[in-house]
């Protein structure tokens, strides 16, 4: 028997723990930089193991766990985050959340439980492969900053020759595994968009420098950043998310505040669709008379997913299509954002799509990411498990 | 003596009165529609007085004081109203509102306190004269429906030949009286504007209809009702005065709600208006394939001072002009809203401006009229009385 | 027999006369700033006759007539413009005109007839009056600069004390005469706008400044100038009247350029509105990133007919109301503009409408000044004669 | 030696002859559906061949020429294009065009010369080789509706199994081959908007409809188009490229008309795209109170490259790779257009990029396609003809 066939065995005895634990990580939901109890459940999970665990890496409750095989070697990454989101479950499902306003509506739980068990399939069996694996357990995916930038920075996965992690997608069939060569998800910036006018009465708009005119026509002249400055064989979305500027019927407005998000395929279009904006914000400035903040960030960046190494992924993973899981897709790249990207501005690596539809549920019904009634086909965790250590250890080996 | 020195004479020897009820009443403003102590307190005025009194009417506090002269003869309204402003005083003045904020900072306190004792004085004479006069003490000013509307609709005015009414102005000063001829003040529209689109991921427009991009656009068209519908020889104003869209980076709106107020000084101006912005409003929605609910209000007509009226007035007053007040000015029609305009609908008047601006201060420095350091001067209050007592006397006699 | 009488019964002897010079002019329209034989004719009239005729005043064929009456007195001026238009007429009457393209749709043949023949009757009595008449047969009003500047400048007039003018309008009834008090006429500034881009291909957006979107935005934000910048109490248009941006289907506008006009019925707000422009244009260059060059000329000023002036007219056409005329009427102020606005700048005086409606048209049929079959009434020229004849001598008087 | 051997042996003796019939084509250059005398020159080419030769092909000068080899196989046709543009040439060759205002400023010189030697070569191997060769010497690329459409829609090429065709462009280097898999140019919609309103008066906006105005808020409507409608995986492009209202400063345009262009790298989107402008066109219609009439045309569709095709010719031209060309390059698409899109339509195919780049030229500094100086290394020639040759021996032989 191979080593393959062993690791796969062994998940497969594992398989229940896998979806007891995704359970209970479901039921005990927490949000992004407040996983305190999530990340003691982790820590305590290796606990006893000849493993080398570091917690609170980074900005948060990030943890590390370093496996050495037998020999030293190549240093490959495997990453799983671990927050949830605050929105209130509706979805149907008797392990439903029991923390009020929070919910695992993207499948942290998921990843997480998965990533536990194949790491102890690989600690019971490193004496039969050469190198170290890294298990990154990342806290706080949902909200910028993010974990994972930090983590990069602190140094503690500066040796990893390679870095690979998998995301679950209810929109794609159990059984089918999503692969995206370079760029993959989109990188994004967002923005607040502070307008001082001067306000007054409703009737005499001569005496005012209405700031909520000035920032309807913001709104307007956005759209030419994507219709005008872009290449259209780039992708890049600019969406004025938020208009704050309530009020009564009499008074013009002093002051309104604006917010949205641009997202980027490209990393290069990063800087070009900022300054097309602050040239745009300039221009409201001069035509309304009025003073603008622009207070702009570049947060995740474009996830990239190396041609080289997708390509091996793909090699590796086609030799097993049929067997544990069907079929290879190859998905459109997606213009959500994801801090996976930190991992691969330096590693090469990519991240992998893990096809998670409940059963009995048309495409067209079923419920996104981030959605209330969220729900997965649970034999995902098992193909995501043996997905990612086919992976590894296939790499480890070359 | 003639009678109308000695109508003066008593409104000298009343003065201190009048400006101690000012002040008390300044110090117990009540909203709009919740004037119970305000009223309470002028129906005690009149107690025990050979005047009918009618309290309650209309649709809140009005009260309507009927005093009968000599012998039948012509019917004249005198209005003054008495609702305070849901505003915290800042002015510094011994007599501060004790409500917490509430504030009579457009002067109602004034205007009923020269009324109560100008009545007080008519009454004391009435043998003098002959006719009737209908002192109105009306509620609920500031907020629509407004208190004139109703009062008319009672049907208790019905019998008025002519009505005339005064309102404080800190911008004029003390001893100017300002007459408009004609349209003196715009009337009303509100509108309350929701657009229903299709919410979703910041990243995906695509999948949405943005009801925040079709609201931006909507004021953005909403200028041109004023720029190229209307008769530049005429006046509007359309102002957006509330874009509720509050929000986070990630999420495109599924509904949005705008607001404003629309103001004309033609009548014949109010329902082109209104189709203008039906048409936009229709436009919008086929545009951005959303669905609008516009809701729009037409509220206090426009305020028309009858020429002939004011020209009688601006007769009498000239003969006094340099004696109890300096002289007669002829302000610009104003884009603010008064529901005295209803009044004049059906009957002839006119509606005078008294200076009050407080002394030793600037014109500029002045605080307008709704401040929250509103203050007037309170010599105004002899000369409104005085003014309207030297109308009321020629006009029945007339 | 009083000298009004004598004079009204000079013209109506010359009636027919009038009318004949009326048609004469009318077949033989000239261009603004080419009206040679216009000017010979007019010269010619007043061969012979003991008065003063300075021609080519001003920056064209500009003509002054000085009449001085028995002993020295006032000095007042009479103006009749006489140029013509750029369309070819398509009005039925025998006397069309005979030169192609050319028209006196505006009426300046008929102001020219009367006031030839006013003049003539002027000269016969005066030594029956005191003081100077000048009769001011001005060349191109049609065109800016026009010729009223000019002749302003000129020096010529320096000594006036007084200056009327006559316009007929078809709108009006023959027999009615408009005064209007105060701002009468719109001010003029024309503007063209040069949006410099950078061109390219249509499907590459990316690479130009694309002028055509640019100068789009521009007209949207223009119509905050009117909706946003001014008082509503005043009357101020701004139309954009051409967008030359013709082109194919492929490329992408290297340079648009826009053209329009600015109206204002009150000169404070000549400067307002050319400031918000230039806002707005620096707006556009910096959203748009594109150089624009604004070319604004301010152009005739607000006609303001003085109230004094405007009084005195009303009380003297008071009089005769019923006898050569029906009533005086007194319309809104108008969008239009005239350089007779010019002579009231420093001259006080006022600028009268004759109504000359064609018999047994209806008003909503009445063809307007400018239109190809614009026709008048001809029993306007001698009430035109009588109208300023009543007013020069009363006003000598006086 | 092999049969591809003889061929491009032959091919290097015919090369001279190649460059100087390029150069006779480009000093004889003639407008799309005018290239009688080109049409002329290629069937003389052939004349004496035993070939069958079909002339007028399609809506112009389209020339199939079919060459039937040692025994029936597979069918391959290969396309070159022979219309010239309205160009004026400011090239500086020894060769300039001869037509005053016609040029070859696309490279369709090039495309024949080689195309028609390379045919020459073919046929003099015809008892070698296996199938048929149809040559496509397509009319009209340049101006819709094109040739392609009706040359297949003829019938001619029903029996073709594989079609392939080749383009040069100067922005890639000499010896650089270029493929791209999939949607590769973008399929083209034209439209024509005209917008009725109704015109007046400069200073009287509000007896009129301004279609101006109209058409300025279409502009910016049309930008959501991009911005909010289409995926942003996708690649679409709105432009209106004219605006045509040229006008004075007084009068209020009656009707003005836009023009443009939409480009989709995805066939999905023609649709989409055209019935947003609808919807945005009507939104006008209703905001501005204007009639609309927008003319749409759906021209070349996206030019499909059929990736298994196109990984036929990427493995025989990576066989070649660095001998008679360097290497292969994968382009970006293009947002331009082709009408070789025509003929993938149907029958799988690739379009092939041959790199041009003059001599000495910095990419920077290279003159594009349809500029008035664009110049290509002849080099290029020889390159396409042994490219093509190489591709139609192997896929006979497949």
């Amino acid at each position: 028997m191979g080593l393959k066939e062993k690791l796969f065995e062994k998940l497969e005895a594992k398989e229940e723990s896998m979806i007891k634990t995704r359970r209970h990580l479901h039921q005990n939901p927490e949000l992004s930089f407040k996983e305190e109890n999530t990340a003691k459940f982790i820590e305590d999970f290796y606990r006893d193991q000849d493993v080398k665990v570091t917690t609170n890496v980074g900005n948060g409750y990030g943890i590390i766990v370093e496996i050495k095989g037998k020999a030293p070697g190549k240093v490959i990454g495997l990453r799983a985050d671990f927050d949830a989101l605050p929105i209130q479950e509706e979805a149907d499902v008797e392990f439903k959340s029991q923390n009020d306003g929070v919910m695992h509506a993207c499948g942290h739980d998921v990843h997480t439980a998965y990533l536990l068990y194949l790491g102890e399939a690989l600690i019971e069996l490193k004496d039969e492969w050469t190198g170290t694996i890294k298990l990154i357990h990342q806290h706080a995916e949902e909200v910028p900053p993010g974990g994972a930038k930090s983590i990069v920075e602190s140094g503690i996965l500066d040796d990893l020759d390679e870095v690979y992690g998998i995301h679950i997608f209810p929109m794609l069939d159990v059984g089918e595994i999503g692969l995206i060569s370079g760029n993959s998800m989109a990188g994004r910036s967002n923005f607040d968009l502070t307008i001082q006018g001067y306000g007054g009465h409703g009737a005499m708009p001569q005496t005012t420098h209405d700031a909520l005119v000035a920032g309807a026509y913001f709104v307007a002249e956005a759209q030419t950043i994507v219709s005008r400055r872009m290449d259209p064989m780039d992708s890049v979305v600019v969406s004025v998310t938020a208009f704050d500027a309530p009020g009564g019927y009499n008074v013009i407005q002093d002051k309104v505040t604006l917010r949205g998000t641009v997202r980027y395929l490209q990393e290069e279009n990063k800087v070009p669709a900022h300054e097309a904006m602050q040239k745009i914000v300039k221009g409201i400035e001069s035509s309304f008379d009025v003073t603008c903040d622009l207070d702009y960030v570049y947060d995740y960046p474009v996830a990239y997913n190396h041609p080289e190494e997708t390509s091996y992924v793909d090699d590796i993973l086609s030799k097993s299509a049929g067997s544990y899981f069907d079929k290879i897709v190859y998905p459109k790249p997606s213009s959500g954002s994801e801090d996976f990207a930190y991992y691969t501005v330096k590693t090469p690596g990519t991240f992998i799509h893990v096809g998670a539809k409940p059963e009995g549920v048309d495409l067209k019904d079923v419920y996104p990411n981030h959605h209330p009634k969220f729900k997965v086909h649970e034999g995902s965790l098992l193909i995501s498990a043996k997905t990612l250590g086919d992976v590894v250890l296939s790499r480890l080996e070359s």
